[in-house]
């Protein structure tokens, strides 16, 4: 039987989703059913191509209530440059959640996972930052270490960013970027410590394997985001970090205890039993940060169910808005 | 940058592939790459949809020399029925197998999933059943068993084929529409027992989970092909059926003994270190069948590797003949 299938471009959904109130609620209102337990999640599929230097990672998710189930496929093939190709790429299949069928196949290049990945930690910082938070240290200078920067905006009230990276060259790079395009006072710095010495806010968004912020970096009322840990191998967080922090927070736990911080850090000796989902501390069963002197900690590893969210407004704006070819197949 | 994708319908791919010697050499070929560990094939990701009644299953292989990597997403929404759907659907998207990029979508409602599978029991009829195999019992009497027989018709010269199926007018339609419209004798049989009693191959193609051919169904010379078992709760064997048989091949060990019928036969004393894989046997490392006399069986669960491979055939002769939608995103 003939079905019809939505195809949207990156282009068409850059102009439906972005940085915006209802972006950064659709995304925070996720985490609840990630606590409670209704999201349904299977761990990430991935598949490693050695032949070719890629791998293939895939995530979906069910939430109830939500219209459609986001399927994501996303593909890092490293040797892609040298054919003239992004390194990175991916695109979401959107199925009609009662039903099963093919709604929307999203060609988004890995759009939507920049911003749910950059909106989540906005989210994060909403509820275990200091409420005065101003000044951001951003500890990598990738694509996502800026639209971090751009997801707090919504957030808090950013004035000053300091930047390290492993390549100075892209840390200056960035604090330009972040001066010049978002009229932040940013500069970069040529060590972490000293990134870290006034901030009130860190995110890491790096792909580090053996931590790079470490324990001596930490200061009374700092909270710490941590993007980057989301494979086996990668660590962000040097030892003691979590041990040391009053709350470590964690978008999934069965994914932290795997992919992220959570992973070295038990094996060092961190009680995992410590750690709580931030979904408890967005429906407020847990009251998060209880004193401007608290460290805390939160590792983002990203879930599908935040794909699933991100996709579902997509679909919604696109329906309303008239946008995407009708493919019928 | 924009992409090129191509689209293709169920009518399209129906006009590309079906039942004819490439298409069993294609599903043939991979056996020896999952036997020599160079397919690399994570597990099956599942999400259940217990609101909906549903299911999505995703499969995916990375095959060495293959152009395409498919990621097939199979859904299984069993209400809809009652909304005038179908209840099991599916489509694949197909990367680039060197740079990950979206190389096409194929929507084929499931027919390339149907189609793989069948081609996969004729596969193992050819290596294990006896050459002279003439006389074929089904159990079951879906969509599955018919094409199971067809499938058969490209490997041994069948003359006649007995049907049983729980609901015995269900198998009656089936051995209508096998002798009528693929010019075999068939006949539905009110018994396992009757319908094994003179088969040289048997297919069971059930949703059994706790067995339907029993040890005492079986006799000297009969190869038993196991299509049914793809989850954790199925079972079409009972118990004994595989420490009886002389031979037990799998498409895939690791799943037979998560999703097939070694599951279950493991614990009941059967020896697991006995497990043969297909590909052994296609590609001549283990003899397979040694004698007339032997009873053997092939247990299938279903392999992305399958899916890769007859979505790759699909993508090729899809691109020589012009066909399918390009899809700029």
């Amino acid at each position: 039987m003939p079905t019809e299938l939505s195809v949207l471009t990156e282009t068409q959904i850059r102009g439906l989703v972005g940085f915006g109130e209802e972006e950064l609620t659709t995304i925070e209102s996720v985490y609840p059913l990630i606590a409670d337990g209704s999201a349904v999640m299977p761990p990430i599929m991935r598949l490693d191509v050695e032949d070719h230097n890629g791998e293939v990672d895939i995530k979906t998710a069910y939430l109830p209530g939500h219209p459609g189930i986001a399927v994501k496929v996303s593909a890092g093939f490293f040797d892609n440059p040298k054919k003239g190709l992004p390194s990175l790429g991916g695109f979401m299949m959107v199925l009609d959640s009662e039903t099963g069928v093919p709604a929307a196949a999203l060609f988004d290049n890995g759009y939507l996972t920049d911003l749910r990945t950059a909106l989540a930690g906005a989210v994060a910082a909403r509820h275990l930052a200091n409420p005065e938070a101003s000044r951001v240290a951003v500890l990598g200078a990738g694509v996502q270490a800026r639209l971090q920067v751009e997801a707090l905006l919504l957030v808090s009230e950013i004035e000053t960013v300091s930047v390290w990276a492993r390549r100075q060259e892209q840390a200056e790079d960035l604090a330009g970027v972040l001066s010049s395009e978002l009229d932040l006072d940013a500069s970069e710095f040529g060590t972490v410590e000293g990134t870290l010495a006034d901030a009130d806010i860190v995110v890491t968004t790096t792909p580090a394997t053996d931590g790079v912020l470490e324990e001596r970096h930490l200061h009374r009322g700092l909270h710490v985001t941590a993007i980057g840990s989301d494979a086996e191998h990668k660590r962000e967080l040097g030892p003691g970090v979590l041990a040391t922090a009053d709350l470590v927070v964690v978008d999934s736990v069965a994914q932290s205890l795997r992919l992220g911080e959570a992973r070295a850090a038990i094996a060092e000796g961190f009680d995992e039993s410590t750690l709580v989902q931030l979904g408890e501390v967005v429906s407020g069963t847990h009251p998060g940060r209880t004193s401007s002197e608290q460290v805390t900690v939160c590792d983002l590893t990203g879930t599908g169910a935040q794909d699933t969210a991100i996709a579902g407004l997509v679909v919604e704006w696109a329906t309303k808005a008239g946008v995407g070819d009708v493919v019928v197949t």
